[in-house]
């Protein structure tokens, strides 16, 4: 089974786009399975209030495969669980919170633990993931006001669990979200987004990378100079790594930067 | 026993001023206990980073009267639980949290539990409070890119603590904050902070009044125009009061606006 991603947004499945997104959010993966072409599209809406999971968002992931229900909802689930839920805009609530998958079987082609040997399901699970991360960065891309997107790898911490709290606290700070508006490789606010989380942390074991530029080693700065991070830093895209060096866990979470936009936008807003 | 509060400054408690914040954080009171003066005075500094209680804050009150150190202890964590603990700017945390409260007696005046039967220490405590207070409002008026205070009443939780909790939600909410900003009655945000508190609420149980103004009740918008309340929201100092009907807790905090300055400040902040 080999994976193909479209963006063209013909299919079946993403035929529609949210008009009141300023960016379009679908995508659609095309498999061969078999020889048969099998389809899989979603589209998505949601631009602010994403937290706790998903919140405002809808989205709508549809395919063409035979795949019972029980499957497609396990599936679905720990695809959600890198995606959907790891991103959030401001920290703010609110209701929706819908991600569906459906299959109709149109395409003919079954798929279970047995098609292909295996590779069929993990083939569909892959153009799943593709679908729902992409969807999921969209809604960030498109987080009121943003300017750029940062993803927030955390590890070492003593849980999975731990390591998606401090991921979540470092992405809703808003000393965070305002340094990566202006390119401020700030180490200082990392460690104090990190510090309140709920997390547990020692601050001595505490390194962090900025891309491949290590800023902080066991708790302290490492860079004389921070100069040579602002280009890296101006970039629209920003990955930021934490390593708490006292477990195992991680997490990836995903954020936007918190913009004068964002406050005229929701400063404006029509009761 | 009489209070009077003076803010020229001219006191031996509050002769310095803190010259790195715009708003210089300084007031003295003054009593007269049994025909003698006595001045107590603070100064603080603080405009960012004040949670969880005080972060970034540092606060020096002294007093003239000659008070025994357990006694000041008791009244001084009363004081600040009622103003440096119930202040707000951007939700993100720091060190310092540090107020300290001295009297060395030059007044002459000994102040205890007995003293004018009594009156002597409620005036003291009346006096120290004032002055906690005012420099507590002071650091949230001075936060960061800040044109506006906010006070919101939380009444009618399950406990005071849980009133408390609720309370600095919906002050470190973003969207209520570019609500404050913009002078927005939008009172579905603030359903929605309340709702995202960890603190029990009814949905149905909530009324929610913007000064003397009722928005709410229980649970639902009760106005259909909220264009009269531009007025009051447009004015520096607006008041928040929301009653979650389910209990007798209850807890006052302070909060500032959101604003693109506060953006521009911490955006170019240099590492």
């Amino acid at each position: 089974a080999a994976l193909a991603l479209s963006t063209d947004g013909g299919t079946a499945a993403a035929h529609a786009i949210m008009t009141t997104d300023l960016v379009p959010k679908q995508l659609a993966a095309r498999l061969e399975v078999e020889g048969r072409p099998v389809t899989t599209g979603g589209i998505a809406k949601g631009s602010g209030m994403i937290e706790p999971n998903m919140a405002t968002t809808l989205g709508f992931v549809t395919s063409d495969a035979a795949i019972a229900a029980p499957l497609l909802q396990e599936l679905l689930t720990a695809s959600i669980d890198r995606s959907f839920n790891c991103i959030t805009v401001d920290g703010d609530t609110s209701t929706n919170d819908t991600v569906l998958l459906l299959a109709n079987g149109a395409s003919g082609q079954v798929i279970d633990d047995k098609t292909a040997g295996g590779r069929a399901l993990d083939a569909f699970a892959a153009a799943l993931d593709a679908v729902t991360l992409d969807l999921a960065l969209k809604v960030v891309r498109d987080g009121e006001g943003a300017t750029k997107l940062m993803q927030v790898d955390v590890v070492g911490a003593r849980s999975d669990q731990e390591a998606h709290k401090v991921g979540k606290t470092v992405a809703n700070s808003p000393l965070m979200k305002t340094a990566l508006h202006g390119g401020e490789p700030n180490w200082g606010r990392i460690l104090m987004a990190v510090g309140r989380s709920p997390a547990e942390v020692e601050p001595s074991r505490i390194s962090v990378w900025y891309g491949p530029t290590q800023i902080v080693a066991d708790g302290l700065g490492v860079l004389d100079d921070l100069s040579p991070l602002a280009e890296a830093m101006a970039q629209s895209d920003v990955e930021l790594r934490i390593d708490l060096g006292i477990g195992s866990g991680e997490a990836r979470v995903y954020t936007c930067d918190l913009s004068a936009e964002y406050v005229r936008i929701n400063g404006s807003y029509i009761s």
